[in-house]
């Protein structure tokens, strides 16, 4: 039977032949993690997924949420699949288990929640904000906040939201008017609305825990002024039980493209002068808190991303192994055909196949770091894990997901005319992952973040240790006679990119820095083709091994599908980004110099 | 007041000053098209989309159709545009006016439904069928067939389908299964089903007239027995009043990711052995005549998806007018502005202006190209402009269709969060354009065309002509100085193409013929790459002489803004261009050459 979901085997191959994920049980902080229970937990979530969650999926997006007399109902079937999630231990597989956590290596959640986010990513966006409010409670929040709230929203018995845009302030939060007065008994009354607040409300949990940014009256203009308040939808009593209702509610929930099972929430917070919350660490820090969290949230987006490109490449791989339309295009044979054999459909689906495979090695190999970060013992390698982390989140995001809609896109072809249709799921597949290039910062802010805050960051240090780890990799494949021809590709294409960099890093200080910013999405994306293209030299390094070693039947087949990837990626699609690097060397002044009353239209 | 759908300025250049299209009413075809008129027609068509159809846009995706007891329903609203299109005369405005439609050029017409399609591509999809529909009984009909269903299809008091797709043949329409009986009296009975049928039912009309592909039994097997039939809905007396049901009935519709005001019909054929339609032209010639009308086709969903592309830019470049977001990323000044000060959202704004203006040219081009060869009187004349009409079509449907879905895509963009939400149209606009990749005929398969046909055709002597129209304009433009670093390009760029061209039709038809099919798409994409370039660099050099006569104010704003345009293009799309060549001579093998097993998801 056609896997779905994600291929099981190419998990395997990410988590234990290139990243050897296991190793890191050799470590008292993951010694319960070793090979054997790693495969277990991928075993049990990939059914939680396959049997539980995916057939919610056409649910949410054709029931979708309902707002009726200030309450969100869900469809009845994703309450069942969220217990399902809870018995699981779904809600904070990474976080304490002190408090409710799984204390899982990263490494490995990404690869769960490829599943399961894969087989429904609206309800999964629900759930998958309680590991990043939790967090900020763990870190931040006082010994009594934490009491409160925190195992609740790790074992998701109760949910948690983040509260940060407002209507007229999205990408830049310093603007934000939402405001709170401390009370003498220490809370603070906030009044204000919020926007785009995703599971703002929702009726499969008892109780749901805001995390809402706000200026104390009196604090400083901008983002120096910001505050973080816990405001839960219910007061919890002291002795843990839920207790009065909290004035901040839903007045509403947006009509979208997609995500339909996935309530976004217009909340207004002391419309009756009583929304009470409580500030989370100090006054005014409220913004470098969020941030603190921002890496793991940006993450997470690109991980719904490469979940529904996953999806999406291998329903549309089983539905071009079965419609027979056409005769071959070579060949005396006039019979129709799968469509798998025409040239065009193979084209796609390489596409699909190696952009995912490069996509997932990526997203493993960044949540790898977070946990060789935390196993190190020795702070220089801390900061380089982290120095990685931080150059490549940008690209986790920013490159993943627009990849990631590129690939589902991809899929909707692949089907015809029936692709456009809902009688199969990847048309909702393309409309889910729309939004992921667009929350948790657009993919513009993404660019920025990469051309102007990353690269320029120690010296461009973070960048040339990023450099470094590819021509480890580089080394090892040169070595392979037969990925020669490769690694000079990729080589050459590093090489560029670095000559890239230090132009766009010198433009950006300079007076060409408008210029350098027009082109900070289109070096984005360079910097991610140069990525890929390393991680698929990676995989096939590996494969090229094993295979000299010999391997057959199945495993031949899975190898040699590694090196027609990294061929089909490093050959296609190179040049290609060559030609994009040459674009940026070129800096074209047009997008700045244009005048507004050029652009036309009025 | 902002413009929306298309820029007014803009299409009066395209139209007079590009290819001054009026030129054409010094020739008896088009005598009553002079440039008044034109602008009358214009500025006509223009009000009636802005004031009858734009305001049912968002009502027939959110309405939708309706079926119901073997009906269906499309949104009330739709009947009163559908008569005011009537009252306009835009159901045959090329036709002839003999048989009612307005004998307008196709040039002017390609603009005309800029502003209609963009107001509504659902209805106009539904109401655009008319007139391939008419021209095929025009054109191959009997004197009867046109004497009871003519007239009412051009003006619209009946409308007109395509029934050919069944569900088990699509791309192929050679394997259709429909068959159809000879009748004593002459008709035929046809017993089959359709899917897909655009407008195959509405309640807009009395009647509906459809074309239909059947396989008379005994008739040969694929493509070469197939034959074409006139089926009435309602079968039409001798007096030209409407009669009694035939036996042609909607079985549902599909639901899809967008264009729900068009209805996408399941139809069954004789489900009560009535059904009956009489032969159009002789039998086993209905694909080749259904061919005929095929180039025409494929050019109104290249002005769908150019429609689609025009809106949607114009809605970003408001939005992002008006959206007050960030401080600047230079200078000083700390309080937020416009968005449209920031380098990635005039980087996203330029990319949807010029991708625009290149394609609005393009098919202008495409269409007064069919005007000249109806008023030419030399043979080889019109041979010349039949041959650039051939070449053009896959790249004005395939490419154009492409670039349409990026640029619906970018304006998502542009409005971020909001882009996602249905308060405003550009996620519509996303949703409804994206069919147009996928219907008459896929890109995939207009690839094919361009590489396994198009190219080939005498002796690569449609590619040459094309390239000399190419040259014409890089000769005009090399004369102006201020524009010879761009033109240097542009012929880099034309040459290589020439090199890949003559590779690409060496390898179609030699041991590398898979390779090369896999590389068609590329091939396809590379191509409109340079006619885009092409166009911009055309109208830069017309706007460069403006400026150099002295313009002011207005005036000078737009020429300004073409050479924006081109610059930025030609500047910084142009180079991945040619990495897309570079791609392509490589012909990697990795897509052909990977084994079924290798593509995984068993």
């Amino acid at each position: 039977m056609a896997q779905v979901l994600a291929d099981r085997r190419e998990m395997e191959f990410v988590l234990h032949e290139q990243f050897e994920v296991s190793r890191l049980s050799e470590h008292q902080e993951f010694s319960e993690f070793n090979r054997k229970t790693m495969d277990m937990i991928m075993a049990e979530v990939r059914t939680l997924a396959i049997k539980e969650i995916l057939p919610t999926l056409k649910i949410g997006d054709q029931t979708g949420c309902r707002y009726e007399g200030g309450k969100v109902t869900v469809p009845p079937e994703f309450k069942r699949a969220w217990n399902q999630l809870i018995r699981g231990g779904w809600f904070a597989p990474c976080q304490n288990p002190e408090w409710g956590g799984q204390g899982m290596p990263h490494a490995l959640h990404v690869m769960a929640q490829n599943y399961l986010i894969g087989a429904n990513m609206a309800l999964l966006m629900v759930a998958g904000l309680n590991q990043g409010a939790g967090r900020i409670i763990e870190q931040f929040g006082s010994d009594e906040q934490k009491k409160l709230y925190l195992e609740n929203i790790y074992t998701g018995q109760w949910s948690g939201t983040m509260a940060l845009t407002e209507s007229e302030c999205g990408s830049n939060l310093g603007d934000l008017s939402t405001s709170a007065v401390k009370n003498e008994d220490g809370t603070f009354s906030l009044t204000g609305n919020k926007i785009f607040i995703s599971g703002g409300d929702q009726d499969m949990t008892e109780n749901i825990i805001h995390l809402v940014l706000a200026r104390i009256v009196g604090a400083p203009e901008g983002s120096r002024g910001i505050s973080l308040f816990v405001v839960p939808k219910f007061h919890v009593n002291a002795d843990g039980s839920v207790g009065e209702r909290n004035d901040m509610v839903c007045t509403g929930i947006e009509e979208k493209m997609g995500l339909h099972g996935s309530p976004t929430c217009s909340m207004a917070l002391g419309g009756r002068g009583k929304c009470i919350g409580t500030l989370v660490g100090e006054e005014n820090k409220g913004l470098s808190m969020m941030f603190l969290m921002m890496n793991e949230a940006r993450l997470m987006v690109g991980a719904q991303a490469l979940s529904c490109a996953s999806s999406a490449y291998l329903y549309a791989l089983d539905y071009a192994r079965q419609r027979i339309q056409g005769p071959p295009l070579s060949g005396k044979d006039r019979a129709s055909v799968a469509i798998i054999n025409h040239p065009d459909v193979r084209r796609m689906l390489l596409t699909m196949k190696c952009h995912t495979e490069g996509m997932r090695s990526l997203l493993c190999y960044i949540a790898f770091l977070e946990d060789q970060k935390k196993t190190s013992k020795d702070s220089r390698e801390k900061e380089r894990y982290q120095n990685l982390i931080e150059i490549l989140t940008p690209v986790g995001k920013g490159y993943v997901t627009d990849r990631a809609v590129d690939v589902c896109n991809l899929a909707v072809q692949v089907f015809g005319g029936y692709g456009y249709t809902s009688e199969f799921p990847v048309e909702q597949l393309l409309r889910d992952v729309r939004i992921t290039t667009i929350y948790e910062g657009t993919n513009g802010i993404q660019a920025m973040d990469l051309l102007g805050r990353k690269l320029a960051m120690k010296n461009m240090g973070l960048f040339l240790d990023l450099i470094n780890e590819i021509k480890t990799t580089l080394a090892e494949a040169q070595m392979i006679h037969s990925l020669s021809a490769l690694s000079g590709k990729v080589e050459t294409a590093v090489n560029t990119l670095c000559q890239v960099a230090e132009k766009m890093d010198e433009s950006v200080r300079g007076e060409a820095v408008l210029r350098a910013y027009a082109f900070a999405n289109p070096f984005l994306e360079a910097t991610g083709d140069v990525i890929m293209a390393w991680m698929l030299l990676w995989r096939a390094a590996i494969a090229e091994k094993k295979l000299e070693k010999g391997v057959e039947g199945k495993e031949a087949d899975f190898y040699e599908g590694q090196l027609n990837s990294a061929e089909f990626f490093i050959s296609g699609f190179l040049p290609v980004t060559m030609g994009k690097m040459a674009s940026i060397m070129d800096l074209c002044s047009a997008a700045i110099n244009i005048s507004d009353a050029s652009f036309g239209g009025k």
